[in-house]
């Protein structure tokens, strides 16, 4: 739907409608309600292929690997599909922000991610409340690095924000 | 709000007007959304002198101390408010965990904290990205110990539950 973020981009979240967004589409309004139960939806189009895609790359990491290992690896590795988007990301990332409410469903979306994550994590041996905090720091890693990746310039790939990121970490936190 | 719970505990939340909750705190229902923006926010009254609350106590940490250490220091502190309130929090976090539109309202409001400690550590010399990841991994320690606080059952208080997540997290993470 990146026609529905150029018009939010264009002119504004709360003054582009269900309508515009179908119309810009090529669809009826009542079509888009079939595939988006809101406007909001239209910015997460994707969100439930990127958690499955997620946890099947969490699924194929060897058990040796520490669960944070584990996790970040996975992200790493999904992260890839926004190298060439860049653009897209950064707008994106630009509508979310103007829009508290936006915030709220993308904070629910990254939290639905996290839970699968800490599932995962769960029936690979790790004790509960340890697989939720680690599945929520790697996408807390994840959306930083991928906030920071978006406004940057030059040609560093995502994966390796988030390694430079894990690696500050390690500094300040002795890891 | 504890009146409000109760009613949502009983009859559900979304079956709760305004009115409903206005008329058993004893208030018209235009001074109600004089306090309230929406229905959602009465389950988060409180939440922004705890964020401000909480930023004190991370302003007065020692400089010395490492920056998780602080975040987590200052939560343990403010925790301490609800030890004496165990059965409102449960009620409460079964009230929300029962509704995604109150679940994306809580993370947006723990998003505002975590974002507060972030600036804080800024000010205290942490590298911004750094920074804000260790604020959001303090508030997911938080959350979570909050959720196996309000349901397990003894007299552990919650500052207890989060110190021996804190040490879990370090053994597996070999911190």
């Amino acid at each position: 739907m990146e026609a529905a973020i150029e018009l939010f981009g264009r002119n504004g979240f709360d003054q582009t409608t269900a309508e515009d967004i179908a119309k810009e589409a090529g669809l009826t309004e009542r079509t888009f309600f079939r595939y988006f139960s809101d406007k909001r939806e239209v910015l997460f189009y994707g969100a439930d292929e990127l958690k499955e895609h997620i946890k099947t790359l969490l699924l194929d990491a060897p058990l040796d690997v520490a669960p944070l290992e584990a996790v970040v690896g996975a992200l790493e590795k999904a992260g890839r599909i926004f190298d060439e988007r860049r653009d897209f990301v950064k707008k994106r990332q630009t509508v979310i922000a103007s829009n508290p409410e936006l915030l709220e469903r993308e904070l629910l979306k990254l939290d639905g991610i996290s839970a699968s994550m800490a599932d995962t994590l769960i029936n690979r041996g790790v004790v509960e409340q340890v697989a939720t905090v680690t599945a929520e720091v790697g996408m807390t890693i994840f959306k930083i690095a991928m906030r920071n990746w978006a406004v940057s310039g030059g040609e560093k790939a995502l994966s390796d924000t988030m390694r430079g990121l894990v690696e500050d970490l390690r500094r300040y936190w002795m890891l």
